[in-house]
């Protein structure tokens, strides 16, 4: 490998170079303290476990999608984080133990063993709030508000918002008597929208049965008319599924009420949280970004599987997706507003520089440095005057 | 494994939990702003890298603290970064590529393979800052300020701070003739201070010889009248150990100059860094902390295994460290200030705390919550009037 290809980064991994980086730095101050004022309190949750704890409660995708590592001290099996809603119901169910309503919020790299898609990042930098210890709607919809509230603070202006509900394939599955395998196939099958697929698997259907039932289900999407066509559609089904349902169509008309700039839909096949999710889902779109820019829903089995039951609800996003789906200026110079110091070791221009720096930027010239004050974006420049260092324009 | 057991963390891996992580935030918005205001850039290096790029210019140390992971796109080895140095000189080399003087600034998780000592972390959170493009002793002054003024603003208040030359080490092997096997045992000794073992593997030295030389270096160390005494012991060695001794002089009389509050030592035993570094390499210590707080010092040659020559100086920290030495109120409880709001369904209470939110933290209640909006540190709540919600003390 020659010099010049040693520095190439893997697919999916990439270098945050500034002024980027200070606008990702920006946002995600922004969005932790907008968090903070709704009550979420920041955890650093690590970005190492033993596989068997940051996998707990959750499905294969994780599994594949987690970077496996020895441990050295140990040999036990370790991973790197790939998603931190499960690390952060490890620690509100035994880190925390409260016994009320705990809510949680974080900021930090994850890793994918895979991009989720050709053009995916692989180092996410995920920022999330997750609600631990109610099974309210209200708890659904605080999430839900802030999802929508962190869109708004990264200035993405189309939104769609698409609701789906896990029991409905869960329970017509359960229905049905379809075996692990085979629910898992016909799982994936539906999430690709595959209908030839979902046809061939599912196999000639009766109408009216939970197979049937199932391959329509794949075909329901689209806006406010779609809970009283799944009425119709699953009319035969469950009870569960039936609550399913009306749940969706209250969660759209109270997003459709306070969020009236936002469209909303609902697909069925929308499933990518089955992993560990419970109950409602939800994902955002905005033109432009091929995948979700935030998503969540509820997941009320990954405490219980930590050995403490706690009802839990939340949603995450990628920094760098809503730093570009809010319209970057990439490329955009910063505006010049530093000062300049010569390279000279005097006392008194150190004490000079040192106060100035307490709110204004001062770069000190290298003796050997080339670099002109106006390209490292000095406006001004200290120059030795009869009465001490004095600011002068550039 | 039983459930209790599932949520263990490994050794060396810890949970950060409300309210510590809201201080290690604060202290790294603090850090990166006072970074910014000497004009370092920030960047966001990657959380992985081809291990070829990662470990460029770097030495074994560093490889086995590596974590290894093969990239399942391509087969290629990759490594979870464990030190982000390395990362802002190949970002400066390659992803950069300027011309002048470059002060880049970063924080983020590292991750270690094995924990540095028994009770060192395994996941440090590593702020730190590089000047690129400078050989000036001015640079290495820059970098030092701006690590004693880290300390400053972490509150780490009584600081040590030990010099040392890696030159004159290196110098003295090749000097001597150590073969690279020999040298790096040897190396691996006087970093361990263990004199006994450097007597056995140095063997009888001749008084005046540079095996002789190397043996002295290790039990030199102390305050101002080392490098007197340096001069002394190595007086036949090659100029280019003269000329570090006399480095290492001149920066501590700058040092004790502009912080005369920290106490100036020098230990040629202190090669940590070897790994990359090629001139002045300092640590910081603080009672009660085993391993240094802050380390940095030179390395001019990693841009060049990247192809392209750059000087370098630079140091970092870990952010838990930091906070910990800076005395942190673990435990304190945090004053309540937060306003409490009913689980109420009202869009005039909806808009009401959206108007408080823009400054101050609104919790609102869950219907099938018990917890006091006291234990969530609420001091006032809001409550229905008839002129609309008002605030009212709890």
């Amino acid at each position: 490998m020659s010099n010049s290809d040693r520095w190439l980064l893997p697919d999916g991994v990439a270098d945050v170079l500034p002024p980027r980086a200070r606008r990702i730095e920006t946002l995600r101050r922004t969005l932790l303290d907008q968090y903070q004022r709704w009550g979420y309190e920041l955890i650093i949750p690590p970005l190492i476990e033993y596989l068997q704890s940051l996998l707990t409660g959750t499905g294969n995708d994780l599994d594949l999608q987690t970077f496996k590592l020895t441990d050295q001290l140990t040999g036990r099996m370790m991973g790197v984080r790939a998603d931190m809603t499960p690390q952060a119901a490890r620690m509100d169910a035994h880190s925390l133990r409260r016994g009320g309503v705990t809510r949680l919020c974080y900021a930090g790299h994850v890793l994918h063993a895979r991009p989720n898609s050709m053009l995916a990042s692989r180092t996410p930098l995920q920022v999330g709030c997750e609600l631990f210890g109610s099974t309210s709607h209200s708890a659904d919809q605080e999430i839900l508000d802030l999802m929508l509230g962190t869109l708004q603070t990264a200035g993405v202006a189309r939104v769609h918002l698409d609701l789906a509900h896990v029991g409905i394939f869960q329970c017509l599955a359960a229905a049905a008597g379809l075996g692990e395998r085979e629910e898992s196939r016909i799982f994936d099958a539906m999430r690709r929208k595959s209908i030839p697929e979902l046809d061939e698997l599912l196999g000639d259907t009766q109408s009216g049965s939970y197979r049937d039932m199932i391959r329509s289900l794949a075909r329901l999407n689209g806006g406010a008319d779609v809970p009283e066509r799944a009425r119709r559609m699953l009319a035969g089904a469950p009870d569960r599924v039936q609550a399913a349902v009306d749940e969706l169509e209250k969660a759209a008309e109270r997003v459709r009420q306070r969020h009236p700039e936002v469209s909303v839909g609902f697909d069925f096949c929308e499933l990518r949280g089955y992993n560990y999710h419970t109950g409602l889902l939800f994902a955002v779109y905005t033109p432009g970004e091929e995948e979700a820019v935030a998503q969540g829903g509820r997941y009320d089995a990954v405490g219980e599987d930590f050995g403490r039951a706690r009802p839990a609800t939340g949603f995450s996003a990628d920094l760098n997706r809503l730093l570009r789906a809010g319209g970057d200026a990439d490329g955009e110079a910063e505006p010049a507003c530093a000062i300049w110091a010569p390279a000279e070791d005097d006392a008194e221009l150190r004490a000079r520089i040192s106060e100035l720096r307490r709110n204004e930027t001062v770069i000190q010239a290298m003796p050997d440095d080339t670099t002109s004050p106006r390209e490292l974006g000095c406006n001004r420049q200290l120059v030795r005057s009869e009465d001490g260092w004095a600011i002068e324009s550039l």
